[in-house]
């Protein structure tokens, strides 16, 4: 493989394609090598058919643009239906599944010349159960993080340029974290989970990795998530605050310096840092995500616990059986308050550019397991737009990712103070 | 076909199946002789395959009861997938699609034994663009109601006991109250709507039709929502709320006199009657509701935006496009105001026994289109459950529906008091 290629940008990459300095086909061939390469160790992969990709490739060489993603290789998480390869759900209900038909996200992605290269592995239903086999791109003793494990070590093995993975806990920013990704989970709502494993509605978000922020702004702009946004020429001047979350003693020293660190990079570079303290109510949101999360689950493994009970995984019978009891009274109270608090931090967020917060309690953890959702569970249920930006290392060489956050549906403006954020950090370390 | 089938209820049909008194394959015949019979009038089917069905009523009839609805006929609305049918959404884009596997709904129905009879007309995507051809079993130039047109219609004929629906709007309450069927949509997020087709993840609700309040608890029973409830002797000493709702001024004579009529006879049997005004923020909340709408089916059909834009009907080029300019300020309003409102519905609620509303603005309409849903959308974005209790008539012989409503998650509860109601409005006409 040519060495440029893996570290190339999905800008990038679209850019050479589009002026002919790169075929489609010579940039898939070098993706679908570096994965042969990999995928021994990092077993990223649930599903790829290396003669189908080039077929497509070639297909794609020859056709004018299709759009903004012309060529460009994509990996999808096996949770999401995909008309020409298996979608499997990591489950034993669905070895060998065909779906009849694309998600609503893949065939947008389609229709923007995206070339689908393959099925990235996943935690069971990207939910519990079986934890995926995939490993750390920096460690293979170590989790690439879950439940979207293989789209976060894909990409952040220099395997594929982009990829598209889910959120309900903490399952896109927390393996992009433990992998050094540029990760988004965009505002609840902003981009079809029709075709895709429902396991919470209130709670369920695509998620997109790529390998820059501008790679995920033009992901956003794919799907049509708000308006192209200036970049600020810098962070001087920016109002960021430092918000360590109702959530903060699930971190671990290693995140710890690295979200000080990131504190003093940004001061350094002329940013207004300050901290923030959420007030009282927020401290219910881990258990209301708790609560919604089983309860909501009750509801979408119902059919697997009634027509393949035998065979389904003790976690999701857990769920449908209501172990935990979580009542009627307890599922409106977590709403409600979600639904309060979510209001209260659009104003909050409202005063600043950016609120950062870690994306995990560390580096990622030794074994296959998804790793702590604690730093990002509430964030999902408030439905904000999250961008995790990557570039601080403990001192083992892991990477640490810090997420930038604010007000629901400020995805793009977000985006752009975020890639100021990520120059300053990339031009510290 | 035998007199009694086309009233037999589905409790009473899966007691007979169950002592043995009546084949599956004699119900199921049954059924399909009146279907076959009222198909060029009524027109409620978009697929039904005969000699299937009853190859299928023949297992059923050799298999020891699979549960609670063993041999009993359901149609399904065709946004909702089938493993063995088409499901076609009344679109061209979808003309024949097959889907793989059932939507989660259908495999919990079929887990319990029902006999999955035949795909419903349905207006397009249950949204809007293609009307259905369904007509009213009362009239045929007149409409069944959308969008759950063959669903509602193919019940109130008497052609099945049972069939699913859904509701965005108003598409499964407006259709049961222009058809005369005892008909709910239970309280949000309690039935899995994976494998249905999205147009708003906030409203989308799954809707339920059957020939008796008892029909509608044992579905309630089948999908594990709440537990079942002592239905009271009469409406005798139950506090009932007449709740105008702020749509009232959609409402015509034949529903006013119907409304008025429903609040004497149960005032008459006892109950303790009284007007319920909602406070003021309920004012916003049909606007709320169609801004909802609009920006979640920007997200929900951007897919068939850009990969079949040339067949794609002009009403979802409209959304797509947002050419209404519902902004992000607007939904983050609307949604805000949304979770306002069902805390205080559900304190408001938790003060009577039920509250009762008009289910339509009065009679169904000549022609086939949808109908106005103004009386129901509300309901809809406030997740409470509501229950269609039919019986009443207009003085040219057409069904006007009661909605009885209340707190969310009290389906159960709801569905006692409307069985008492039914009983005495049935007792009093």
């Amino acid at each position: 493989m040519n060495q440029s290629l893996d570290i190339m940008t999905a800008v990038g990459a679209a850019a050479a394609i589009r002026d002919g300095t790169m075929t489609v086909e010579d940039f898939a061939r070098g993706c679908l090598q570096r994965m042969a390469a990999r995928e021994d160790v990092l077993k990223a992969w649930a599903y790829v058919d290396p003669a189908a990709v080039l077929r497509q490739a070639r297909e794609l060489d020859k056709t004018p643009s299709l759009g903004a993603l012309h060529g460009l290789p994509i990996g999808i998480k096996d949770i999401i239906d995909t008309r020409d390869m298996p979608t499997c759900h990591n489950s034993p209900i669905y070895v060998g599944n065909r779906p009849s038909g694309d998600a609503p996200l893949v065939e947008t992605l389609r229709a923007a010349g995206a070339l689908i290269i393959g099925k990235t592995e996943t935690t069971e239903f990207a939910a519990a159960g079986r934890d995926p086999s995939t490993r750390n791109p920096f460690d293979p003793t170590r989790t690439s993080g879950g439940s979207s494990a293989g789209s976060a070590a894909a990409v952040g093995d220099g395997q594929i340029p982009l990829s598209i993975g889910t959120q309900t806990g903490g399952s896109t920013i927390r393996p992009a974290s433990f992998c050094g990704v540029h990760a988004m989970k965009p505002s609840w709502g902003t981009i079809s989970r029709e075709g895709v494993k429902v396991y919470s509605l209130t709670l369920d978000t695509i998620g997109l990795y790529g390998r820059s922020i501008a790679d995920l702004d033009l992901l956003a702009e794919v799907f049509g998530i708000g308006e192209k946004q200036q970049i600020p020429a810098s962070v001087s001047g920016l109002r960021l605050a430092f918000c360590r979350s109702p959530e903060w003693e699930a971190t671990e020293p290693p995140m710890r310096e690295a979200f000080a660190r990131a504190e003093d990079i940004l001061r350094n570079a002329g940013a207004h840092v300050s901290t923030l303290d959420l007030p009282e109510p927020f401290n219910g949101l881990p258990a209301a995500h708790k609560t919604i999360l089983f309860r909501e689950g009750r509801t979408a493994f119902l059919n697997l616990y009634r027509a393949h009970h035998e065979i389904l995984h003790e976690d999701f019978r857990h769920r449908v059986e209501n172990r935990d009891g979580f009542t009627d009274q307890m599922l409106v109270a977590a709403y409600d308050l979600a639904a309060h608090c979510r209001t209260r931090f659009d104003s909050i967020a409202a005063e600043y550019d950016a609120v950062l917060t870690p994306s995990a309690p560390g580096e990622a953890p030794k074994g296959s397991g998804a790793g702590n959702p604690a730093l990002n569970h509430m964030w999902t249920l408030l439905h904000a737009p999250c961008i995790n930006v990557p570039g601080l290392k403990s001192a083992a060489g892991l990477p640490l990712g810090i997420t930038v956050t604010g007000s629901r549906y400020a995805d793009r403006q977000l985006l752009a103070v975020a890639s100021a954020i990520d120059q300053a950090i990339a031009a510290a370390i």
